[in-house]
């Protein structure tokens, strides 16, 4: 039935993936971007008080609001994505979730739209939470080829993260936290433009390849106006000595 | 000869305590305060290129210029203490070291004096590094007995971490460095203080007491006028999943 059901919704070259949680599937393009493991680990950071509304900006393929929508009692979830061809992938992978009777209906929405535009777009302070998995490499106007998803991806094309999180705080409610990843060498800059627009680091996790090796991301948790205090949470590691998965990556994936 | 040395300088209730390193000694009484890991943990950090000049500011009994006389090829240490008992002590362990023949006549000394006056005692930029082990602990104008020994090596009773992080910016060289140790729930305004003091942080290490548990120290080398770029190091962590401690501290300590 699966089969039959995914052929109303895949286009040429697509794949649906397991999301191993819920039954919930998604579209995926490997010519384009795949998700990684930065959004499975940024889901398992996220907490939504029930019934309160959440945003997800540069929603690429939707791979957040889908993992949370099972992981958190959110009644909304926003997906908000510039690029049409990713936003359209994002919709049928909604509308096959609630076909398929993974999903219910009306409480993943897909946008498509410019993030620096989003509190014009939904309004200063209406939601719970936001996340962001943005681009996490700076110089994004040099490369030779910006319309790239890849790139657009990666690279800071069609936003900065001071456009982040202006725009996260604009969203947010007092109180709401903006949970985000990105790469530990730009922490100091992180840590001045979330401050910058009252975005108060509490929690913040690093990820290490393995337990001697540097961390090569950040899960950072923010409140919006929040007092100072920061808790470092114990290191999280991807391989364990063996070379496999350690337990509580395999946890956070639902093998 | 070490026992009938060690009466010239020892008084009453004091011990003296061996370095294991280059057969350093230090004169400690453990009714004031003994110096802790986090001075050790930091003392692995800090380089000074030959011939450069370190401060210490606060330098209690003296451990950190102690331990870094033989881990750098600084031509000249200094170690700044308020109190003058400790700053006592702390002299009489140079002494100490230079009568063994442990330390080179001359290569530290020790200054009684407060850290909020130091640019201005010791002149603007003249220094390739400061070291600092500072009071971790806000609020310290609230303590019961403010002149406690103890008391003022653990809370801010004498200077804030903006006093120290104005300090070490006066007095160190652009492109010197500033390493410090402080607590991980303070690293949002750490960042913020050591910045807006042009004391770029360009590495961190968080020391964990073992690898599941939330580090409990922050280790951090800033570049005064440095470039905008952090190194977050691999997990510093202290004990085994055998309750021992791990080779990386077995070997910082010198066992």
């Amino acid at each position: 039935m699966t089969k039959n059901l995914s052929e109303n919704f895949l286009r040429d070259g697509e794949r649906l993936d397991d999301l191993e949680r819920n039954h919930l599937h998604i579209i995926q393009d490997p010519k384009r971007f795949c998700f990684g493991m930065d959004a499975v680990l940024l889901s398992g950071m996220v907490k939504v008080p029930a019934g309160g509304r959440l945003i997800d900006l540069g929603t690429g393929t939707g791979i957040l609001p889908l993992l949370l929508s099972a992981k958190t009692e959110a009644s909304e979830l926003i997906g908000l994505e510039i690029q049409p061809e990713s936003a359209d992938m994002a919709r049928r992978s909604v509308a096959y979730n609630v076909a398929s009777g993974a999903l219910a209906e009306g409480r993943i929405s897909i946008v498509e739209g410019d993030l620096k535009e989003a509190t014009k777009r939904f309004g200063k302070g209406h939601f719970a939470a936001v996340t962001c998995n943005p681009p996490y490499m700076e110089g994004g106007t040099a490369l030779r080829n910006p319309n790239d998803a890849k790139a657009i991806a990666r690279h800071e094309v069609f936003c900065t993260f001071d456009d982040v999180a202006r725009e996260a705080s604009g969203l947010l409610a007092v109180g709401g936290h903006f949970y985000l990843v990105h790469r530990p060498y730009r922490l100091v800059e992180l840590m001045e433009t979330l401050t910058r627009y009252k975005l108060e680091p509490k929690a913040m996790q690093l990820v290490h390849p393995s337990v001697d090796k540097e961390p090569n991301m950040v899960l950072l948790d923010c409140v919006k106006c929040g007092g100072r205090q920061l808790t470092v949470l114990e290191p999280l590691v991807i391989f364990g000595a063996d070379g496999q998965y350690t337990d509580v990556i395999r946890e956070k994936y639902g093998f």
